[in-house]
């Protein structure tokens, strides 16, 4: 993965996803060992648009690998354009830095960015586009919570129609397969087409669309749940009027069964009920100490450190 | 202290701020020793307001233990809230962090994150209430100029009304007595009641009530000087009158004894004059190195990194 | 160089520019051996402006010593203000750090703020007057290209009235003396005449003013571009007219030298053609580098850390 650029999860094999969730569970388990990975590293976050979570979780991945961190975050990027290319920008950092995180609002913009820099840069979402590490956070809570990520019941829930984390969990599941997706939404906010096609096309893989959360929730294993975004909606009383639909509160949760595992890309709004989070099957917040520890394994792999200590998996053992 | 909060100095006993006080001085003797105290720990600075100065401060603290720093600064937080509430992003950045300075318009804020994270959570200023690590540098520029933080005559001046920090430290003082407390103000920026109650609910200590700074200074261990805030005003007139009412110059100051010390929780405006900065007893520039020193000592503490070769204080020693 | 502010040029002697061209050049080649040379420095970018791109190159040139960063930029000064002196702010910040670079939009700025600072301060831009490290990194690009800063054709292209590096680099070279300059630009966008005065001042120097980069480009050894910003036109018509007059391409590079260098101090616009990126005589990435290995110089030269393994240049032998 030495010197590779990570714009969508097409660009990670699926041995080396195992790969970076066995790394992440490796670095949890050997904080302090790890802690100088990166010594002599430098990371830059350049952030287009505001992210402060991708940004913090980029940022701390780096620094927790002891490596460094340069940057700059919305409000301060006046100066970085002046009419200058994004190209013109990551040939500049290229000079100062071993790594890239980059964030902006439009769609490709990472892709320009990983073929204009000399070092690898990271996709930390552009446009409703592409934030793989968001995925491989996902997919760190499904080993970290069952010890796989095949033969589930996933349940994501809410706007299946503009929820990109959506979309992306679902395409890079079926890479993997077995499956059942279990599709929960208004009619208003259903799966797009090319997701469902993704899924069909996959045949350890199947999937139905319900209306109704409390009606299914007994069977699954994992439900996603995800943010009715306001800004997604072209007028303000659809937004109100399907906002609070989905609501998961302990009431439902008591439908489910006792392993099931909660998760949500945050920030939520009221989608979840602040009561689940104290309930067990609340995965939320670990997910995002999974997406740290996903970007601390990812930051140090296409840098080209090795965490001491670490042993490779072998990919043919753990797909058996 | 280890995994201790700190919101208002309330948290904190006698003896420990006397603790901390020791740590201060232990700490600027042997800054060379104490760099790698917090190595592997970060701090996160979330600063939902700008306060450049106090975060620099908290920032250089961590930095200068050897350990790192995330975080974001007014300007950047929209990404933050997108509605959020501070308890999701304090559980959010308690996966990322050690220990976590939190700065916030609202009143009550910094109690709402301490109980939120399951890491230590240092007030660094809400609202007009409290804002502790301020008073704890006062407290620490009393100690290096005096050697104790008792037996003093401290004369406040300016704006006693709704300078926050002047009545965080008359109460702090209270706690360890016998302090002469010399209230210069004009009639329209007194010292609030239940400040004065505090001074009368302690035996050992007592005040007076002035409006001339002049006729006092000679009195005076201690000058503690405040900025007029023209945002605490309701309307400019009453500004205009009031700022220039009590600024302390060279002439003020040769009525004052050669051994005071003056302080200002900074930044100035023209309340004392430039030529002042270079008299021995201007202490105000100190003060700010104080402020390091103490969050230095705090947020080692609160980790619960041991500072190499520090002996602890006895506290019955040093009060007897 | 110890303890020394460099607000502008002049402030460096010639012996002590040849060292620190010397200690880049050794920097570059030991990048690991120099990597904690200012190891328990602090430096504060203190940027009053954003200028993304420089403040980046100050901070990873700190960061790669092993040395620490705090600072603010643009829009998060706000609270730096508040009625605040840049005197009282540096004066505070002298208790923070170690070395201060500072940006600010009035000239003037860096040298009342070097003479408040108890640390060196390093000027990052104060208006349009001066910006010594960009100077630092021509001057690099030059030895690092042809080993030597005189005996060169340099011609330099564009709005020769408003930019401030041309007039920054011509000064600083001809206290080296030895350089032909060509001076490329329509009559609207002329060198200013206390700038030709110093050539002419200059026995070993010489130059000529032409309208038509493509008649000279052959006799160049060095060529350096400049961005004709819209900012400094009075109205729009003008720039538009002049904007693409003075733009390289790969068919006027057709007539150059195999070994003529082109600068850029970026970011550009539209007057090198992307095209010319991929030529060997492209030299402005290689400048980005170079002012970065000139920061790291600079900035270890005047905290006082020594570089391991550095073998101070002799600076009668080099001039020689």
């Amino acid at each position: 993965m030495v010197g590779k650029s990570v714009v969508t999860l097409d660009d990670l094999s699926t041995n080396q996803i195992l790969e970076l969730l066995h790394k992440a569970e490796y670095i949890d388990a050997h904080r302090k060992e790890v802690s100088h990975t990166c010594e002599g590293r430098v990371l830059a976050t350049l952030f287009y648009e505001p992210s402060t979570r991708t940004r913090l979780s980029f940022e701390t991945a780096m620094l927790r690998l002891g490596g460094k961190v340069i940057g700059f975050a919305g409000a301060q990027l006046a100066s970085v354009t002046k009419g200058e290319s994004i190209s013109d920008t990551l040939k500049t950092v290229s000079n100062y830095v071993d790594v890239v995180a980059i964030r902006h609002p439009k769609e490709g913009a990472a892709l320009v960015a990983s073929r204009a820099a000399s070092v690898p840069v990271i996709n930390a979402g552009d446009g409703g586009h592409m934030h793989p590490t968001q995925t491989l956070a996902d997919l760190a809570t499904l080993q970290s919570r069952f010890g796989r990520i095949t033969n589930l019941t996933v349940g994501l829930c809410g706007d299946l129609t503009f929820g990109r984390t959506v979309h992306s969990l679902i395409e890079t599941l079926c890479r993997f397969g077995n499956v059942r997706f279990v599709l929960i939404s208004p009619d208003e906010l259903k799966t797009p087409q090319y997701v469902i096609d993704r899924i069909n096309a996959t045949p350890s893989c199947s999937y139905v669309e319900v209306r109704d959360l409390a009606s299914v929730i007994g069977d699954l294993d994992v439900l996603y749940m995800t943010r009715v975004q306001k800004e997604r909606f072209f007028n303000e009383d659809d937004y109100l009027r399907l906002r609070d639909t989905y609501i998961l509160d302990e009431d439902k949760l008591s439908l489910a069964k006792p392993d099931m595992a909660v998760l949500h890309p945050l920030p939520r709004v009221n989608e979840i009920a602040v009561e689940v989070d104290d309930d067990p099957r609340a995965a939320y917040f670990e997910q995002v100490k999974n997406g740290m520890l996903m970007r601390m394994a990812l930051e140090s792999s296409v840098v080209g450190d090795e965490l001491p200590g670490y042993e490779p998996l072998n990919p043919k053992e753990v797909q058996a």
